[in-house]
């Protein structure tokens, strides 16, 4: 028999970093780095993506309520199809779970998966349990179909293209923060009842994302095709690089053009007088908006779209992703990304 | 906030068991317990298969080799478009590990995905990876297409059918209890070396197990389309059960039929007295055989194909599946599936 997995060398996966590692995992493959995969020769191409969440890690079963994980993982998985400018179509769900779940705690988890499919009109058409030793990891993968005409990738992005992204940033993130200190407060005092008024929008943002296909159905009706596209799950500065790179490009936005909302700046000066929102937006991550970049000629029939924002614009090979503040500094965007609820 | 998910009532997984767990979670839906889902309207029916396995149940790092175990999940995810009828296309891999493997234990990972993709003409086209705080979770999704003409469900058969299977069955679960025994002996005594001579064949049924593309093929060769169709992944009884179950039907399968190894037999004489070559056969898994049944007028195409055994024929609705001992015992066939290693 052949001998076990032990190596000579051992490489820490932090010393290389996500992205190199899928880079170095997947190379020589059609693998392209995209939110989805994109099959078929045809006029009409469909999508595939699957997206795992893992308990611990990409979810706290202290504050997330399983409806809305439910909910969230099929969110998740749509958001992938819609950064591809696709159209959502069916879904398959894996769970695996240990003995800890009862009956009633998946049916929660279903109830929340089936709400969001009949939302975004998507058939749950497969899917399997297994068993897990400790907690629960739910993979959810969609399908989806565009025509080969109107499908983005992440590398399409051109010289002076507008950047453009949805909805607002660091929601989610802040409503993370919230959970996380009421969960800090109630693990010291378990008769503390978290007070969780006036935070409502940053909560659903983290606890219930929607994936954005109002947008990709108002750009359709604009009769825009994004030049490049993705979805902002791990803060908008990993996005940035993430199209820049893809597209060869580098890529100037101004932070006073960042949409985003005032719940955000309330929790951040609650929190510390070194949080500022505007990391929020850049670091925070799990907002499922769309960022894309348009070409110029389309400007017309994108600046009045509700819920675009215009926060930049594309500039050449070989220059830097970069954030120009209101007092003129420019900032090179590197990726700190959220990495999961330890962090 | 909504409140947290705690229930009222409880009910254990193992109360209802796990067919009964599925068609609970995924009543009302278009999900129909095949291999695979089934999409699209045209003449080319494209297959959607996911396939997790989890670190500690379904796989025992102790003795996988990380490059077997790559193999085997590519190769498990393209089973079940084998037993749809289908041709293997791309697959997508999403795997969740914790900084206890490193680089280059995923390098081994991916080169047995490869290998498997490789040799069964499948581009990995995406996927992605995660963080997990303890183990490895690893999904593959497959995706195929088949003809829709060509399609087998497991819900097709009908009454005086035969039933086929390939291969031989068994093999794998005598695979692992070898393994397993060379485990506790190795546990006891570090020093111990595991003499594994003469369990060459099962150990890589376990360890590299091989989808049945070349049954396929030579099915489309000889122009005859299975009734109905599933991979035999938890043992005989329980893809028998899923069978007669969707299609409503009873069985009665020959004992003396079975295809079964003499490595597997030798190892069951090892094992204990009670334990029974055909108890590894029918209740053992991890075969990935396909089972199948044909209208008795494909009998003569299909008498002489290499590698298909004819084990027994459809009987009636309201009958119940059933094997028949060379003593003509008439014993009724229950789940007893493997559950992964813990069992």
């Amino acid at each position: 028999m052949e001998q076990l997995q032990y190596q000579e060398g051992r490489t820490e996966i932090s010393q290389l970093g996500k992205v190199a590692l899928i880079d170095r995992l997947t190379e020589g493959t059609a693998c392209q780095g995209d939110d989805c995969a994109v099959l078929g020769d045809g006029p009409l191409k469909t999508l595939v993506t699957t997206q795992t969440l893992v308990e611990g890690v990409d979810f706290d079963m202290m504050y997330t309520p399983l409806k809305h994980l439910g909910y969230k993982a099929m969110a998740i998985a749509i958001s992938n199809i819609a950064a591809m400018n696709g159209t959502p179509r069916q879904a398959l769900v894996s769970i695996a779970v240990s003995n800890r779940y009862s009956v009633e705690a998946l049916d929660e988890l279903y109830a929340g998966l089936h709400l969001c499919c009949d939302r975004y009109d998507v058939q749950l058409v497969g899917g399997e349990t297994a068993t897990s030793r400790a907690g629960m990891v739910l993979t959810v993968t969609a399908v989806g179909e565009v025509d080969a005409t109107m499908v983005t990738y992440r590398r399409g992005a051109s010289h002076n293209d507008l950047i453009c992204c949805s909805g607002d940033l660091g929601s989610a993130y802040a409503g993370l923060l919230v959970l996380e200190r009421e969960k800090v407060t109630y693990q010291a005092d378990p008769n503390f009842q978290p007070d969780l008024d006036g935070y409502d929008y940053v909560l659903e943002r983290f606890l219930k994302p929607e994936p954005r296909m109002d947008i990709v159905r108002s750009l359709r009706k604009a009769g825009v095709v994004p030049t490049s596209m993705t979805d902002v799950s791990r803060g908008l500065a990993d996005a940035l690089l993430h199209l820049t790179r893809a597209s060869k490009c580098g890529c100037e936005v101004y932070e006073e053009r960042l949409p985003i909302d005032y719940q955000v700046t309330r929790v951040c000066s609650e929190m510390s007088k070194n949080m500022l929102p505007v990391s929020c937006a850049l670091n925070g991550g799990e907002d499922y908006e769309l960022l894309f970049t348009v070409s110029q000629k389309d400007y017309e029939k994108i600046k009045t779209l509700e819920g675009i924002h215009i926060i930049g614009y594309v500039t050449e090979e070989g220059m830097p992703p970069v954030m120009v503040t209101p007092q003129n500094t420019t900032i090179t965007l590197r990726a700190q990304g959220f990495q999961g609820v330890e962090e």
